[in-house]
């Protein structure tokens, strides 16, 4: 493949959990330039996840060639909560807390985000699986910014469906709705959200044991960073949304592989889409008009179904051989 | 069966489409001592909602012994809109406007509320089947409404899933989302939502096929009613709720049915309910921890899943036979 | 005077401090016809309301005329706070907990204000001196209370400074915002709000020195009342408003003197208002368009000042005489 | 005076009316150091505000040694309305719509602010005379800001008192409440607010009178950006703030002179401050707790009166000589 062929991808992440699996797709997939990852305050503790996201790309073999901008520390304007009893203290499960003396880049990810798409206008894809706060903030810096990407895919909100943090919300869209109110106002973002990660890219036991038979060490990154979630789903009230006993969701992993392998998607929606950055019971509640019954402009396409078998595959053949198409 | 094992009810409706058939069930059942009906601002105007609740008791054969009790004119704080667009213009399909000539009890629906539940303390059950308003009323007016009552079983709001009116909410909940906070805040209610509605209430051709082939009045009276409905359907985006082509929700014959029998529910849930109130994007949404994740006490039943073939059977029955437990 | 000259009066009170003395007011006054008190939940617990203001009408030498009726015993929607920091314990100041065994009315206040308004159409005043929550309910179960009443004059709201319970909302909007937002849309209602009464009737030692010359029931049940608002008073951050070291604030008592003498009146303006009913910071605030940029028609009258010496004559005169018109 | 005892100044400003005085003020007076000014969407279209603001700067004779920095061109999430019928439609009253040729700063505004902290931390005020987004989103990207600068002077907000743009709000909080919010939280600010400015920052016929009859270009300049708000307030209903029947406030030039000469402030209090950043009636609201009700500790300092006479002086001498500091 020419590498004009490519998607040239920048990765906005709270590092923790499958936000890894997420990063590692990317950086071995040969359909994906990945340009940069920056980070946005969001799972753990900021520093916690600038170092995640270096170990991860090292892990991947590209910690040297993919620089991490560090971005926003806090929301706009909420305070929020970690989500530590989701993805353990660290967010890489276990005790493993790296320090990988990698330098940071020297400038913050906002401006970061903005330089890369005024040099590259139109050519640069924004996939989010964080909190919306950096990309907002670019937005404020650059209002021209929705002209000067190519795509922005969000992981984030809870579309007509129970969210994960609270009934209302999803816990991105949680953590800062003043930016992803912002986000979804300006710009025409493909939407993963937390009602197609629970239907489509939620893996089970049989999963899990695949992935233990291998005798790589991506695959044993896997199994540890996966290890916090399943406990969290065991432990967790389940019957309203169908876990089985030992389930793994994989929001940003899934999100990251409609980029490299659009095929997956089964069916998407063209709809209206606001979220509510009201504080209060309802804070970064998705109201998606899948009806049309407000009357307003589609705003967003939202993925409603992902061929679960294929993401399997995608993300088992990046573990067992470093390559996501390998199989595709 | 002795008169003293029957249920008590007295049934709240915004009288328009299916909330006739609430009124048929429950005049028909032999399980159900109908002490009166109350009138609600809701669907259509509200001296058509009176006229269509004593037009249709009259049909059920009680027009005389079941008094229709006039109550609040419209919802406690917020405007609202009727909803001639899904029920026709008159509520009744078609072209009917009844006249019954029929006097009105001579007191306010809320007063004979309180009234009956002092004289009747723990005996009565309100089947809510319209906005809460008179309830909340009552309840002002007779804090200790929620001892004096039995049950209150309420068809409102969209739990964990896609609006009727908005995409965050239903419409009786959308209609008076202030009465409905209150209400559900003081009593501990069973609640039959859109949800299942949409899931396990939704009929279609060949049940209208069967009713058509009915040769009585009942099943006359059905068939106009449902007429707005099925277009409303047919014209509306349905694919995410995934309506069939020619289809019709029961949401009130279906709560009436489940109180004149409740062995068709399936599966309930216990969990915490809260109105949102406020105006804007939410107004009406049902915030339904049923993941348990905030922490608060239990204070509703919410119906998860109804036996609709049985549902059906009673329905038929009723129209059939005049006798919702013909076959039951 | 002819009797059929009297204003006729409903005084809605939450009877506590200030309260009394509208009471006192009206029951003594012969431009003014009580009809009777009605009760609503307000500064102290709802029975030690009831018996205040029992206590007070026979210290007024009506006790067994002037019928009080118990209204709504908490807000709409929203939970509240007494105000015994502000009134002492009981609300009359010192340790007078009364027990008058006279019977209060056998309807609840809210009928009762809707069966004085429809047998006396255009011919009562409501005085309310409390959170509007049984004004609220009464429009709700008649709409057409506001052609039925003559006039509703009201305490309450803090119009452009600021409030008495939090910087931005007087006591009586604050417990009950949602009744007094449904009142003030629904009424033309004259208002005294807080900044008026702090401006215009706040009185002083001068006074207190005056009442406590004299030689009356009435005199000394003032003194006793006041006192706890003046050691409030004395003990609060003040500067802002300017209060003098030792003062009382009449706010309801003011209220009572417009409607008996309305040449104590100075300047009104007209202007549109609405009350703030969202929980919140803002809860209970008036947005008073005083300067016209809204745009909206006026909707009441604002009082803005008031004849603070001749209102001080009134009350003086009353408490010696025994004769609100003594001197006037 | 050595240079090292300047207060060293970066004013932030929607250039229109009365900002020209604060800009004239500033550079000069020689107890300033005027580092740059930055351009802040507000009062009238956003390049307006950039050549207004050059312009008055070489008016004032620094307009090749002052930059200006541009920023945000719309608040941060709201939608704001420009004032064009207070300032006239260019925003420096009559006909004028420079265009200067001087080029603006190369870098944003924001990231301006950023770099001038860290350069030089606990130098620098910002005299904030505009709606507060380009400092909240510096402390986005810098949340060290309130350490590194040295204070934060704002005009905004309307405390305990009628706004200007709502009767809950003053324009440059209701513009972007958010950001208002952000700042006010963040930092300690000092607070010029509407009510002092029309309390002691109103100036009329004599002034103006006398500023006719100088003979200097400042002066004329003077008269002819004051003219809008001359008209502006005598065609407005202005009972309810008591203006003058032809008078102009000066909410940015009497900023900037406390800023200059502090002396001129004659009292101010300590206390809690926020701004109700929520869409609806109070967009904007300065919630002020001056009577100490709600226990958070002080986090802002209001300025309650300020020597007209004296601050009338500053003016005129600065119109009349070119120093403000002539007289004092
Ligand atoms: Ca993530
Ligand atoms: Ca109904
Ligand atoms: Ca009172
Ligand atoms: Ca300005």
């Amino acid at each position: 493949m020419d590498d004009t062929d490519r998607t040239r991808v920048i990765i906005d992440t709270d590092t923790a959990g499958d936000d890894t699996q997420a990063l590692v797709l990317a950086a071995l997939s040969d359909q994906i330039e990945l340009e940069a990852v920056t980070i946005c305050a969001g799972n753990v503790t900021f520093n916690r996840q600038v170092e995640n996201a270096k170990y991860t790309l090292q892990a991947a073999g590209v910690g040297n060639n993919v620089t991490v901008y560090e971005g926003a520390q806090s929301p706009l304007q909420k305070s929020h909560d970690h989500a530590e009893h989701v993805h353990g203290e660290g967010g890489l499960g276990g005790s493993l807390f790296p320090q990988t003396n990698i330098p940071s880049g020297d400038i913050h990810a906002v401006k970061y985000i903005i330089q890369a798409a005024r040099q590259n206008p139109g050519e640069i894809t924004v996939v989010a699986i964080a909190p919306l706060t950096n990309l907002a903030l670019a937005l404020q810096l650059e209002p021209k910014l929705p002209e000067l990407l190519d795509q922005v895919v969000c992981m984030g909100g809870a579309v007509n469906t129970i969210g994960n943090v609270t009934p209302a919300a999803e816990y991105n869209f949680w953590v800062d709705p003043d930016a992803a109110a912002m986000v979804i106002d300006a710009f025409e973002i493909t939407l993963i959200d937390w009602g197609v990660t629970v239907r489509d890219a939620k893996l089970g036991p049989d999963t899990f044991e695949q992935v233990a038979q291998m005798d790589t060490e991506l695959a044993s990154f896997y199994s540890t960073i996966i290890q916090p979630v399943r406990q969290f789903n065991q432990e967790s009230k389940n019957n309203a949304t169908d876990h089985d006993d030992d389930t793994a969701t994989h929001p940003d992993s899934v999100t990251m592989a409609t980029v490299l392998n659009p095929d997956i998607i089964e069916t998407a929606t063209q709809c209206h889409i606001t979220v509510d950055s009201r504080s209060g019971p309802t804070r970064g509640y998705t109201l998606a008009d899948e009806l049309d019954v407000l009357g307003y402009p589609s705003n967003a396409r939202v993925i409603k179904s992902i061929d679960t078998d294929r993401f399997q595959t995608i993300l088992l053949d990046t573990l067992a051989y470093a390559d996501p198409h390998y199989t595709y």
